[in-house]
């Protein structure tokens, strides 16, 4: 089915996308131990350059061992007390896999229910509970396309904590962890960042910490253990906690330093400028947008499929021919919606171009 | 203080290791989305061939996106109900962190302790409980050299579950997961498999898995949730829980081709002949292996530092002067205790030439 010699995939659906140029060259340097002095020295580095890309001055700033969905799990397991409210704003997968997350955690979680392809709506979180613990709610939901406005939830919060998920904004979309008064926030490396998957950059802001949970059920994803290793301040003893996996954290230094070379603003416009083209070409190809206007992710492009089209089979068509990935939809729009990423390195009038032309071909347009 | 350009490592500490040739070349391969159908062939590959070094017919056999420490948890978070009592064998300090990791889940842990440097007492687990339901141990203690006899306390786990660590075990030395009775067993790609660090194989038996706890207060590790997507029987739909680390399971597939071409048995005896080499050329420099006679692991050698050297000067001097790496004790030996490794591909007559002649120097010997 799938020719040898693979033909390199350029990955287009909702991540990974193909890493930066400069992130995968990294991974052929020679591996350096977790101690090593030159290791310590460039995870330093990182942590520092992800302040610049959270947009934050929190000294605990680190890229955790774990994919995106193990950020999430961290962000919980850390804050949720048995008995805390937890309101979590639901558009989508994601905002409910929050809520079994913190259900485990024995949260009582109040979800507030916004449509698929609509963004949260910030009057009905504010109204769910008087007193929340956590609001919880993800910026840039990888099921359905649809950008929420944690600015606002910012602004509403009250003495809550805001935890937020950014996996597939950062890099991306602007993220300011501290102008929009986040106190835990996760992502990970394989969107926008441009790195393979495998870590998940995390932030926490220190009055969250100060109200963490002191022994939570999870030691591999204790903060208070970890910042004894990284995200901590400069000049400390570092203590061993686990062996953090170096080669990926190389890579994903070498990604940021490119993408902070072009400039942050630079590489959040690109991603703009990509994800406004596919849009208006799927547009003037007569397919139908799925996220609601004013609320569209460019990096990540919910489509309708087309009536009569066998979504599945136009996939498997673009891998076989095009060795062009593109994402199904999520849940009950797995077969009539297609989602469409432009991350990283294919936030480009090439990639564009390449999947316009290729969908075009497809469906006989 | 590092010279740069950085020499590359020889790393010969606990782990990491230099990676195979053939793990790092494949980090440089194009990038592959986690439900690709070729990633998804690569995974079910990699699957059965770690079925295969472990010893065991398990079908929920797979690589967790996350390090051995990570590892640790899912098996624990799977397996221990409030209330159970938990058995853990305890000489070093993964045997402590088995400990601390089976409180937080509520478990009633009984720890059986035996001196840093000498085995597990066998008959002391037995005695310790007289049902317990879980009995934990570590296979290659990684912070003292030890090997511990983990074939005999499947012949005396009775009804329990025998859950084991095998980080510094597997691949360097024999592991027989079903002939030996074990239920729950993980490992860490970094050390004897020869990959970066980033990934932990992992295995339960159908009888463990029966047991299981339900709704785990971990999401991530949540073995019901990830059987949907790996690990199990092949032709069933594949379900999404969360985006694997493709690069790494990738890379992990090589190295598991290399070893088996090489055989597995051919690679665990240079293993051991490497160990005994290094282990004789440290005696006959007049010093004094840490790790009992007889459980001495070949992978992981243990030496007390002499009377009046400054541990860490030499260390330091092996890394500025050799690009050599070795670790430090742990604990209370940190200072009196070195620690090498020759993992992987440093399992070799050459690496043991290396770090003999190196250390011979810095010592004056």
């Amino acid at each position: 089915m799938i020719s040898a010699p693979l033909i390199e995939r350029k990955l287009c659906g909702p991540g990974p996308c193909n890493p930066y140029a400069e992130a995968q060259v990294a991974l052929t340097r020679p591996l350096l131990g977790h101690l090593d002095p030159e290791f310590l020295r460039i995870m330093d580095e990182t942590c520092e350059m992800l302040r610049t890309v959270w947009g934050t001055e929190n000294p605990r700033t680190l890229p955790l061992s774990a994919t995106g969905s193990g950020g999430m799990e961290a962000a919980f397991v850390n804050t949720v007390h048995k008995g805390d409210v937890v309101v979590v704003a639901v558009n989508g997968l994601f905002g409910q896999r929050m809520c079994e997350v913190a259900s485990r955690l024995h949260a009582r979680v109040v979800p507030v229910d916004s449509p698929w392809g609509e963004p949260i709506d910030i009057h009905a979180v504010r109204r769910a509970h008087p007193n929340p613990d956590i609001i919880a709610a993800v910026h840039a939901e990888t099921s359905t396309g649809v950008r929420n406005d944690i600015a606002a939830l910012g602004e509403i919060k009250g003495n809550a904590l805001l935890l937020t998920d950014h996996v597939t904004a950062i890099g991306g979309s602007e993220v300011s962890v501290d102008d929009w008064g986040v106190d835990i926030a996760y992502a990970g490396t394989q969107k926008c960042l441009g790195v393979a998957p495998g870590l998940a950059p995390f932030t926490i802001s220190e009055r969250a910490f100060k109200r963490r949970v002191g022994r939570p059920s999870s030691w591999y994803f204790d903060l208070g253990l970890l910042g004894g290793y990284v995200g901590g301040s400069a000049g400390r003893q570092r203590t061993y906690h686990h062996t953090a996996p170096t080669g990926m954290v190389v890579s994903l230094h070498a990604a940021l330093t490119r993408i902070l070379a072009e400039s942050l603003d630079t590489a959040i416009a690109r991603h703009e400028a990509a994800g406004a083209a596919l849009q208006q070409g799927l547009v003037d190809m007569g397919l139908e947008l799925f996220a609601a206007e004013g609320a569209r992710l460019p990096q990540l492009t919910t489509v309708r499929v087309p009536e009569g089209v066998d979504s599945a089979a136009v996939r498997r068509h673009l891998l076989e021919h095009y060795s062009l990935e593109i994402g199904a939809g999520v849940g009950e729009y797995a077969s009539s919606v297609w989602r469409i990423g432009l991350m990283g390195p294919n936030a480009s009038p090439a990639t564009v171009a390449l999947v316009l032309g290729a969908l075009g071909e497809a469906l006989g347009r």
